[in-house]
């Protein structure tokens, strides 16, 4: 036995009345604080702790969940859980040195954030990264080698602020046959959607202005604007997507600079916009003369249903800046996404990729146009939306099955956000260390709301889970749901909580 | 004969007293404006519109160099000469939608920084992109096969926004031989030094606020100060490096926020300064409660004299922060780059990190690591500095032959610049002309300037080219700079100008 898993059989040879998981945790907690544990190390796979120590595996992975929302550890996934580094404190003190107002808020609003502890046996309904053991490694691999076989050492210069040319041409095609009419120039290449969003809310804001947000959004959205100093203006969602009357008056405001919408499988939401809600919306947002950010992260992944024009392809007067990403699709590795834009706001992004970083890695973005052109990714993509039938099937039935009457839930026709609204008054935050405790990981609603204030909603992602997986997820959820419900004061219910 | 030489040609049937490169320039301006020549679209490689029309190629190199500082054409290494993308007006009449106050600035800034359209035929004594024919294409792709064999999919899921865990130990073990107390978890890989610059600006300044910066400096630093609102405060150079006493002066102002600076190998200066500088100038900026931001872009390329420890080494109390990049001692194209800071500015970048783009690629930082610890990286640096050794050898001794008495340049141990003080009153702008004309280009001084005003200095860089072309480029510069300097008149000399 390792001298930690000792140390913690010592403790929980000694009840104290807590428990079991916490009293793992206080074990763990104290071999951190006496450095036995350092930062970066890993500790043991929840399975083999589990056995050492004679306990139910979910203890252990309750244990972990717990030190993780305090900032002890962190977990990669299919890399095990890790003492976090920031607990280091560096030889020398470190001078207290003052940082710019934008990260002191970046680092409070992290502080607030939950975090996830999953180990490898929780089903990571929270997690939307997309499932490891569909990447098309090797494909990717021979494309990136036959690139480097053709073009050498040109590769590896820097590339232009846009990014390679090739990889623009193929998605410039690619937008044209979902309707956008653009060529390889209106597009500059990105690191991931994620740099797309920061680059495009800082094309247009600054700090002191305000961005139009729906409400609930994408919640790293809301971690960049304050990174950049900018206030969430929020237009609610309905069912059909963003209040249009609502969007109206937020973009009246002159202080509003822009607004970020993702009208296709919505985050956290899943719901897709019609194409009469699009054509409003662009032109609410011609009139108002005020730029529509468009996250169209899954466009590729619709699984059922007809296929819907981006807002970008509804948009004679160049409103809309769109935004698309190979990593939810194919997968994230390879840091690939694309902003399409028009006129200055095309000239003002190129400026700004400029004074960002330069340009983008040309190797991989040289191989991903390899990729696409050989039809690899169109490949991938087939088994991608048939894996994704199969889970929105199962997590369709099994919500049907196992949660309580009068929950209603998204029935998406692709992507990988189930969004789910309890029929009680509960903070969902309050329901997420039961449902760690019976190995099962979700988003509570108050991550995705500007205000972080409490929500009966909750977000599933069917992104890594199998259909299998799906399944005895939702039902661990459905119990711990059930309890919940069961448990609750009869009186107040739907009171003071709402969406 | 293709369309276009031949329009040209018929231009050139038609004297007008204009000089034969403005009438080449005017005949290309006219085919764009046309739309005979798209965006994107290739214009002919200066050797075969030299022989079509009959010409030196000098002169079509220096019409294209024209239509580049017209914003007209642009070029990439080792890939042509193109026509600007954002000539472009894309379908539909586009909105002017407003841009954020910042990239405003930006773009402003752009308008005025003068643009190179380096053809091939050019020695390239102004370019800072290493040689590509030194570029260890196959070793890094092996590298890249064999990780991506060993740990597939693992690496194409998100990293942390610290980056590859590996390649963060490589860099801590080689910062670790130049002196610094380091570990990998006070490491934050990013993409290439110039995201790093971005981000350690970000961490202690926003809109409104000041950052010192050498005069003269990397003239990227000024862009990106322009697009994060932060205004340059100047610390002029001397022959020893940072004037100190001016350091002192100024980080004492409370709107400075920090002090960014090179001390190996300065661009545009090619200054390294000694260690009882840099002891003095962290203890100033400790005193003065102050980060220094210390840009080691070129830290591996010392080719002569013994190694001085980073400011980094020199520093207990944690005021520096310490970039590193791969992009100019091994290519630029893996976009790879390490920030190295402790305590609050640590989890500030952390944090800012995740805001800006979420994690790097972690498939070439993993390559990177692979590619290091194998040894490829040191057996590179070993070529690349025996390179460089002979390529300053040459630059010096044809500067010594071919420079006017009275002019002073930089002996440097290692790095690709050299600067180049000029013994008469001249702004080395209205050179660039003349010395494009007989194939040679360089930056002049005013590119370095915070404020953008006349120099007689210019920057050589020894990245591109050989020792041959360093030679006859020089040679030609020489030539150049003798004839202005005898057409001169001969008051006022010395007079209105300076560094």
């Amino acid at each position: 036995m390792a001298p930690l898993s000792q140390s913690i059989a010592v403790l929980l040879q000694e009840p104290d009345g807590r428990p079991v998981y916490q009293q793992i945790a206080a074990g763990i907690r104290g071999a951190i604080e006496r450095r036995e544990l350092g930062p970066g190390e890993r500790v043991p796979a929840i399975r083999s702790l589990a056995t050492e120590l004679a306990v139910n595996r979910d203890t252990v992975a309750l244990a972990y969940e717990a030190l993780a929302s305090e900032g002890l550890l962190e977990s990669a996934v299919g890399r095990g859980t890790f003492v976090r580094a920031e607990q280091l404190s560096s030889p020398g003190e470190p001078a207290s040195l003052e940082l710019s107002a934008q990260v002191d808020r970046l680092l409070a609003l992290g502080d607030a954030r939950p975090r996830y502890g999953a180990g490898q046996d929780v089903v990571a309904l929270h997690s939307l990264i997309p499932d490891p053991s569909l990447y098309p490694v090797q494909d990717f691999r021979r494309a990136f080698n036959r690139v480097v076989a053709r073009d050498g050492a040109n590769l590896f210069v820097y590339g232009s602020p846009q990014g390679h040319a090739g990889l623009r041409r193929v998605l410039a095609r690619r937008f044209g046959e979902s309707g956008m009419d653009v060529e390889a120039s209106d597009i500059v290449l990105c690191h991931g959607a994620s740099q797309g969003i920061s680059l495009a809310l800082r094309l247009f804001a600054g700090e002191g202005d305000c961005v139009a947000v729906e409400g609930p959004t994408y919640h790293n959205v809301l971690g960049t604007l304050a990174g950049l100093g900018v206030r969430p203006a929020v237009v609610p969602m309905t069912e059909r997507g963003p209040d249009l009357a609502a969007l109206e008056r937020v973009l009246a405001r002159p202080e509003v600079r822009a607004f970020y919408t993702i009208p296709s499988f919505h985050n956290p939401m899943g719901i897709t916009t019609d194409a009469e809600h699009r054509r409003a919306l662009v032109e609410i947002a011609r009139r108002a003369g005020k730029p529509v950010i468009e996250d169209a992260f899954e466009m590729d992944l619709r699984c059922s249903g007809r296929p819907m024009p981006p807002l970008a392809a509804l948009d004679p007067s160049g409103v809309v800046v769109h935004l698309f990403s190979f990593s939810k699709s194919l997968f994230p590795g390879a840091r690939v996404g694309a902003i399409t834009a028009r006129g200055r706001a095309l000239e003002g992004l190129v400026a700004l990729k400029h004074a960002t970083d330069l340009s983008d890695s040309l190797p991989l973005q040289a191989a991903m146009a390899e990729f696409v052109d050989a039809g690899d990714y169109d490949r991938h993509l087939g088994r991608v939306r048939r894996a994704l039938r199969g889970r929105h099937a199962a997590v369709t039935e099994a919500l049907e099955e196992h949660l309580p009457p009068g929950t209603r839930f998204t029935r998406a026709d692709g992507g990988y956000q189930i969004w789910v609204e309890l029929p009680f008054a509960v903070d969902t935050r309050d329901l997420l260390a039961d449902a760690a405790r019976v190995g099962v990981l979700f988003s509570p609603g108050s991550h995705f709301l500007p205000d972080g204030g409490p929500s009966r909603c909750l977000r599933l992602a069917i992104a890594q889970p199998g259909e299998d997986e799906i399944r005895s997820g939702v039902e661990a959820l459905g119990r711990v749901i059930r309890a919940r419900l069961e448990a609750r004061p009869l009186a107040g219910d739907g009171a003071g909580v709402d969406l």
